[in-house]
């Protein structure tokens, strides 16, 4: 077997040229840059005169509905096998486990991936772990394809931007991601509407939830540790959900003092998934990995089973306290 | 006596650099943009071999003290009158009160502001209402001078960009931000480090504050309105303060449906400062001008004198129940 390699951006750009039919698949839980990446390559597709689907595996995560003008489907009704399925934003068949038959039935595979942990696995790959955001990576690829960035393009693809540097202010950002994003209000984009529709439209009850947090935050090791939880009663009391506390958790994290932030959420009664935050030092991912999760060094985490919530917080701070006490102290 | 105009940027810069001393008045009430424009400045002008000071007239707010390297002082010591002094981001004698005679010694007055209700008032005038930052124009202003922007002065400039443009995510910020934001990035600016100084920095009374805020909040005008307010009372319990208002503010304007945010804030029992976001179309400077208050069109206040804040509370919602019936219904 050939080993698999990462390909000119510009081998990538004949391949979808040529074809007639492409499908896109984004990971599952999907992210702004997921769906603003698969956006935008599917209507420069369809601008390029081809027939394009991107297909999806559940229904579209409220921040980033938006972005679907038409693009997404479950089935996309082709005449015959697809021409070219492109993988975006992930690397790995379980990103996108329901639909793995429907891609492999592609007869050429590629992937367009920025993640660091992701290696060659396809017919033709590109995968740039230097690349703020796949949208960064995708720019580069449809401005190449030739059609033309408009305002619908580039507007997918400022959303993928934003959302993955976090609004510019992760260290991932870079002179390249702001003279994208320069070229992108230069095509029309509505960039302030944008952040409005994906920063501008929580539930209440996801307020209600992070005031019961923050009034439950406690800090440990001395300040330099935070910790809150979310209980199933807290659930059913203000009407939150689990997968709304990102937020939160980077409000415990942005506390003066304080390097690492850590929210307990009950998902039932013995089973509790840990979310970890740090600001500038403490490694999560790896104390993450320790404990059977994983994720990237500022943001990560793992599921404790077998324990409630007060056993899990008492153990992890006793845990975390003696890490704390091994990275370097920052200056007042 | 002749009509004050503006003037060319090079107009300014050479009467800067023709000067031996400068003092530099940022606004009271130092945000971002202020502090990072008068030290961006300063260390311009003192790499450009000048004696040059940041003038201020009260302490430091936390979020904007890490930009003050050796820059601030309430009182300059020089040798005889000032050759220049410059108001920065500000365009009125009121927004630098203890300082005015002062600033009045100097031999020439410059200007140097983004605000649109700034009008030419001194010897030399460069108002631009189209910059999303007075830092913007200082990039400009600072790149004429010839010294060279060095990581040091641009990561004061990229302070004030980063704050005025709420982290490039507000309708001011442009293409031409973008390119400043690029370059600044080129020359070395640590932009990660200074995001964290200027916003993951909080205290956790705030946060316990915000709790309470949230917990308080009501939806009211068919969902399109939320208010909330925070006592003498919940202040003393938390330990938070009245000028930490901002960010949960806008997390009342960024629940979904929320046209407009309102916060009572309790200043003493009969004196109830309101603080007003929205999201698109409910102009919350006309209304608090209305109210003998003002702002901008999206972030707006005024003072309620005599009654309280549930007085206060029950007229606010009647007023602007009615006034949103007047706004248009955004689409689903």
């Amino acid at each position: 077997m050939k080993e698999k390699k990462n390909n000119a951006l510009a081998e990538i750009v004949s391949a979808l040229m040529d074809a007639n039919t492409v499908l896109i698949f984004p990971h599952i839980s999907m992210d702004g840059d997921a769906m603003g990446s698969s956006a935008a390559l599917c209507a420069a597709l369809r601008k390029a005169g081809k027939t394009a689907h991107v297909v999806v595996e559940e229904e579209l995560p409220d921040m980033v509905a938006f972005l679907d003008r038409g693009y997404c489907t479950e089935n996309p009704a082709l005449p015959g096998r697809p021409d070219v399925c492109v993988c975006v934003d992930c690397g790995e068949y379980r990103r996108f486990p329901k639909r793995k038959a429907l891609f492999l039935s592609g007869a050429l595979s590629i992937c367009v991936d920025h993640h660091k942990t992701t290696t060659p696995f396809l017919d033709l790959n590109y995968i740039d772990g230097a690349a703020a955001a796949t949208a960064e990576i995708m720019y580069d690829l449809i401005s190449l394809m030739g059609v033309g960035i408009d305002a619908e393009i580039g507007g997918a693809l400022y959303a993928g931007i934003v959302t993955d540097t976090g609004k510019f202010q992760y260290s991932n950002t870079t002179r390249k991601t702001h003279l994208i994003a320069a070229e992108l209000h230069a095509v029309g984009v509505r960039a302030a509407e944008i952040s409005i529709l994906l920063y501008q439209n929580e539930r209440m009850e996801k307020r209600l939830m992070e005031s019961r947090i923050l009034g439950e935050a406690e800090l440990f090791a001395g300040g330099r540790a935070v910790i809150s939880c979310i209980t199933r009663k807290m659930l059913e009391e203000t009407g939150g959900r689990l997968d709304e506390t990102d937020g939160v958790t980077e409000m415990l994290r942005d506390i003066r003092g304080v390097e690492l932030a850590c929210l307990l959420k009950e998902k039932s009664p013995r089973t509790i998934k840990v979310s970890l935050r740090s600001k500038r030092d403490f490694d999560v991912a790896a104390f993450s990995e320790e404990n059977g999760g994983g994720g990237h060094v500022r943001a990560a985490g793992f599921t404790a089973k077998g324990r409630s919530v007060e056993a899990v917080k008492a153990k992890l701070m006793r845990e975390l306290e003696e890490r704390l006490s091994c990275v370097a102290q920052p200056g007042k």
